[in-house]
C-alpha cells in the first residue's frame, strides 16, 4: 500500500496518467472474490517451504500438504497401462517398442485410429472422441448391471471440478459460506456442474432458481452458484448419523427456500466431499422420491465411486436406482452424473479429464447443452485417454491384467483404506477430536472442541476460529489442512478437512503430531 | 417439434407433469446463443461423411474440412522431439530406453523434477509450472531482443481460444456480427484473453466497459463481450490495402462508441485471423500511441507469431515495440500478449497449451489476476511439457536439434509458406475471386462477388448469402469452409474463410474446384 501511495503522488507530481485497469476501475465483481477466497492457509505453506528451502529454522523438517485432493503429489505411483497407453498415443513409433505389451499397443492404434489425423494433436469434437463416449457408455453399462447408456448422453470434460478445490487449497481457503441470496461474483469454473447449471439457472429476484447443496460441501458448488447468480440453499448433512442425508432436513431447507427463491435443483456428492459418507440405497431411494415430487433436477457428483472402503458400504448410482425404481422415477427423474480421472485409484489430476452423463434429459435442451459444449475448448485430448483406459482397464486375458487389476488397482485402493480406517483410529483416540467414520472418498472431516477463548482470540484477529486453529498448526508443525469454515458446518461447532493421502509411514505420526497440538492448543487457551 | 407435440399431449392426457428443464423453463441466454452459432455447415459436413461412410453416392468422395485451423487432422505431422520428451514425462520408464536420444530424456527428467511427486498425474500450481514460467519468460527475452520478462507476469492456460473457433467451425457458422450493445449470452470461454477481460469489464449502461475489436474477426473476442456483457466496438481493416489497420478507422470507431459505452480496450490480432496480415512496425508503433493517448489496455493475440510467410512481412511483438519506444509507453502502456501451442509449426491443438504475458499491469490487479486464475483448474500437464518445448527447441549443440530445426521445423513452415502462396495465386485467376495476400497465420479469407439473384435467393432461404454458398459448395464438392458473414465483412460484401492446411497435393485441385464452383453458381444465378 506504500508503494501505491508513493506512486500515486509521482504520478500527480508528474501531471502522469493512472494506468486504465486500476483496483478502482475493474470488475468489482472479482474482487469482491477477494474476500471469500484468500490463501491465508497455503499462501504461508508457500512461505515456510521457501523459508525451510532456503535453511531457516523450523519445528519441522517439511510442510504436509493433507489440504489437496492430489495422490500423486503425496507420492501415490502411477497405475502402468494407463500410462503405457498414453505414452504410445503420444509417440507412435513405440508402437515399434519390444518394451510396450500388445494390449497397450492395440489399445493405443485403436485410439488413435479415433482421432483426427490419427493424432492426439488434432482437436477431437467437443463432446469428446466418440468411440471413447461410447467406451464410456459401455462402462456404465457394465457398473450398472446392464442398463442402458447412450453415448449420446455423455459429454467428456475437462475434469475441472476437483482442479477448482485443489486450487483453493493452493491458494486459500475455500469460500466461507455464502449469504444465500448474496450476488457475490465467483470466477467461472469449466466444470461439467457449470455446464448444467447453466442450463437451468433463470428468473429475477423470488423467481431466481435456487439450488440445494449440502454443508458440508466441496466449495465449487457454492462458486459456481454466485457465478451464475443463482440462489444457494444449504441442507445440512446429520453429523451425528456420520453424514447421512436426510429427507426431512431437504424438506426444511426447500420449504424455507421458496420464501425467497425458486428452487430446481439438488446437488449430491456420493461418496461425500468433505465428509467421506456413502449414502446407502434406501436414502439415495428417499433423495430421488424428493426430487421427482418437488420437481428438483438432481446433479450427482459422482467421482469418488471408486474411493469406498468401509464394510458394509457400497456405491449406488443414482442412474442405476432411479432406473430400478421403475415408474415414474425411471423414464421422468432428471439426472446428471459426474465422474474425473483426477480420483479413484488412478488420480490422474494434472491430466483433467472427466465426464458427465445426462439422464431424462429434456431433447431440446440436450442439443443446447451439445451447443454449449460445442463452442467450448475441446477437452484435452491426453485426459480422453486415460478416461478411456480408467472405463476400459484389461480384461482378464490381457497381458496388462495381472499388473492392473491384481497388484496395482488393489494396492492403491486396499493402501487408501487402510489410511481411512487409521485416520479415523487415531482422530477417535483423541480427546477433543472425533471423526466420523471415513466411509470414502479421500478426506476426513473430524470435528475438535476450541475452547471459548481460543475462539475469542481468534475473533480479536478476524478469524474464524478453525482458520486459527489451521494457521497455528501450520506454523508449529507444518502440517497444512483447510478449516471446516471453508466448507460449511453447524454453528459453533469447528472442524478440519485432511486427506488420508500422505505415505503410510507418514500418516500415523502425523495424525498423532496434529492431535497433540491439538491438546498443547487446547491447554494454552484453557 | 411433432415429437415434442406428442410428448406434450401424451402428458396432459396421462396428467402427467412435464420435466423440470425444457427450453421454456430454461436459461433464455443459452437458448439466445442459438441463433448466433448454429452449425448448418458443419452438422451438413458431419451428415455428409456419415452418409458417404453409407456409400451414399455423392459428387465427391471426400469431405475436406477446410474450416478448422486444425493442421495434424489435415495430416501434418506431429514434430518429433516435443513428443519424445512428453512420452519420456508421461511413462517416465522410458528413461532408460536406447530409443530416446539423450537430450530428450534430460528435457524430460528437468520437468517431472519440477512436478508435484515428480509426476504429470499431480496438479501443477495453477499459474502452470514455475520452471516452465520461467522458460517462457526466457523465450519472450530471446525472441524480444533481450528485453526482460518476469515469469511472475506469466500465466499458463488451457489454450483455448484457438479450441473456440474449432468449437464453431465443427458446430456451426461463427456468429454473426453482434449488435453492439445486445446482450447475447455466450458460452464462457475459459481462454486467456477471457481472465484479461472479465478484469476489465465493469459498469452499467452507456458506462458499460466497451472493447474494440477488428472486423473481420476470429469470433471467440465477440463471444466472450457477449458473454461478460461488454460492448463490442467494431473497427474495420482495410481490405484495399491487404487488411491493414488504420488508426484513423480506429478514431472513427472510438469516437462512436463513446456515445453509448466507456471503451477501455483494444483487441489486434497480428497475425490476422482471418485475414492474414501481418502488421508493419509502423502501424504497431501507431497502435500503440492511439491506445496510451486514450487510455486503452492493449490486448494483443500473437498465436500465430510464428506462422510469418510473405516476403517483406516479419512479426513485431507488441510487448518489443512498446518497449523500444521508450517513455511514456514503455513503463506505462498496459498489454496482455496472447500464445499458444495450437498453432505455429507444432500444431498441438488437441493438447491445450498456452500462455498470456502481462506488461505493465497494476501490481494490485495482477494479484487479483492471479486470485481468479487460482481458482480455476490448473492447466493440463501435457500440454505444459509441449508448451516448455516450444519455447525451450533444441540448441545446435544438441543431437536432436538437426531434425527438428533444419529437417522439420523449416520443413512444416516451409510448406506453409507455400500453401499460402499457392492460395492467394490460384483464387486470384478466378473471376468473382480476389484474395488479398496471406501474409501470416493460416487462412485465406477471399472477397466473392455473389449475383444479386443469388443474394435475392439467400434471403428467401433466410441465410446470409455467403452462407447460402458455402452450403452449396458443400452440397456439392464436400468442401467445408465458413461464411465471412460469421467474422464480420463491411456490408454487401461476401467472403469465406478458408485454411491453407490441407495436405499440398491436395490444395491445387481442392483451390481450382472451389473456384470453378464459384464459376457455375455464378452462372446459375445469372
Amino acid at each position: 500500500m506504500a508503494l501505491r501511495a508513493v506512486e500515486h503522488s509521482q504520478e500527480a507530481a508528474n501531471g502522469l496518467k493512472e494506468k486504465v485497469l486500476t483496483l478502482d476501475s475493474m470488475n468489482p465483481c472479482v474482487r469482491r472474490v477477494e474476500y471469500a477466497v484468500r490463501g491465508p492457509i497455503v499462501q504461508r505453506a508457500l512461505e515456510l517451504e521457501q523459508e525451510l528451502r532456503q535453511g531457516v529454522k523450523k519445528p519441522f523438517t517439511e510442510v504436509i500438504r493433507a489440504n489437496i485432493g492430489d495422490a500423486q503429489a503425496m507420492g501415490q505411483i502411477p497405475i502402468t497401462f494407463p500410462r503405457q497407453v498414453l505414452a504410445l498415443c503420444v509417440h507412435p513409433d513405440l508402437l515399434n517398442s519390444p518394451d510396450f505389451p500388445d494390449d497397450a499397443k492395440r489399445r493405443a492404434e485403436r485410439i488413435l485410429q479415433a482421432c483426427g489425423g490419427h493424432s492426439l494433436g488434432a482437436y477431437s469434437i467437443s463432446a469428446g472422441v466418440q468411440m471413447i463416449r461410447e467406451d464410456v457408455a459401455r462402462y456404465i453399462e457394465r457398473r450398472d448391471g446392464g442398463i442402458p447408456a447412450d453415448p449420446n448422453n455423455i459429454f467428456l470434460s475437462t475434469g475441472a471440478s476437483d482442479a477448482i478445490v485443489v486450487g483453493r487449497g493452493q491458494c486459500g481457503k475455500p469460500p466461507p459460506l455464502l449469504v444465500r441470496s448474496r450476488r457475490v461474483c465467483q470466477p467461472h469454473l469449466p466444470s461439467r456442474p457449470q455446464t448444467v447449471l447453466k442450463l437451468l439457472v433463470t428468473g429475477e429476484g423470488r423467481t431466481r432458481t435456487g439450488v440445494l447443496i449440502p454443508t458440508p460441501q466441496y466449495p465449487l458448488y457454492s462458486a459456481a452458484l454466485a457465478e451464475f447468480n443463482a440462489v444457494q440453499v444449504d441442507y445440512y448433512l446429520d453429523e451425528e448419523r456420520a453424514w447421512a442425508l436426510d429427507v426431512a432436513e431437504l424438506r426444511r431447507a426447500l420449504r424455507q427456500a421458496r420464501d425467497h427463491c425458486r428452487p430446481r435443483a439438488l446437488c449430491v456428492i456420493n461418496p461425500g466431499n468433505p465428509t467421506g459418507q456413502v449414502q446407502t440405497r434406501a436414502c439415495i431411494e428417499d433423495v430421488i422420491r424428493f426430487a421427482f415430487e418437488e420437481r428438483l433436477f438432481l446433479l450427482a457428483d459422482e467421482v469418488y465411486q471408486d474411493n469406498v472402503y468401509a464394510e458394509g458400504s457400497q456405491f449406488h448410482s443414482f442412474k442405476k436406482v432411479l432406473t430400478e425404481m421403475g415408474p415414474p422415477y425411471a423414464a421422468r427423474q432428471e439426472l446428471a452424473s459426474f465422474h474425473s480421472i483426477s480420483k479413484g485409484f488412478m488420480g490422474e489430476c494434472g491430466f483433467r479429464g472427466g465426464y458427465v452423463e445426462v439422464v431424462n434429459m429434456d431433447a431440446a435442451v440436450k442439443q443446447q447443452m451439445q451447443k454449449l459444449r460445442s463452442v467450448r475448448l475441446c477437452p484435452p485430448t491426453p485426459g480422453q485417454v486415460l478416461l478411456d483406459v480408467a472405463v476400459s482397464p484389461p480384461a482378464p486375458s490381457d497381458p496388462s491384467f495381472a499388473q492392473f487389476q491384481a497388484q496395482e488397482r488393489r494396492a492403491v485402493l486396499a493402501e487408501l483404506a487402510a489410511k481411512a480406517k487409521l485416520t479415523e483410529q487415531v482422530f477417535n483416540e483423541a480427546p477433543g477430536i472425533r471423526c466420523n467414520p471415513v466411509q470414502g472418498a479421500m478426506y476426513s472431516f473430524p470435528r475438535m472442541e476450541l475452547p471459548p477463548r481460543a475462539v475469542q482470540r481468534a475473533q480479536e484477529l478476524g478469524l474464524a476460529p478453525d482458520m486459527f486453529f489451521c494457521l497455528r498448526l501450520l506454523e508449529e508443525t507444518g502440517i497444512c489442512v483447510v478449516p471446516g469454515s471453508g466448507f460449511g458446518q453447524r454453528e459453533g461447532t469447528y472442524h478440519f478437512r485432511m486427506t488420508i493421502l500422505p505415505p503410510m509411514e507418514k500418516l500415523r505420526p502425523l495424525l498423532e503430531k496434529l492431535s497433540q497440538f491439538h491438546a498443547k492448543f487446547t491447554c494454552e487457551y484453557s
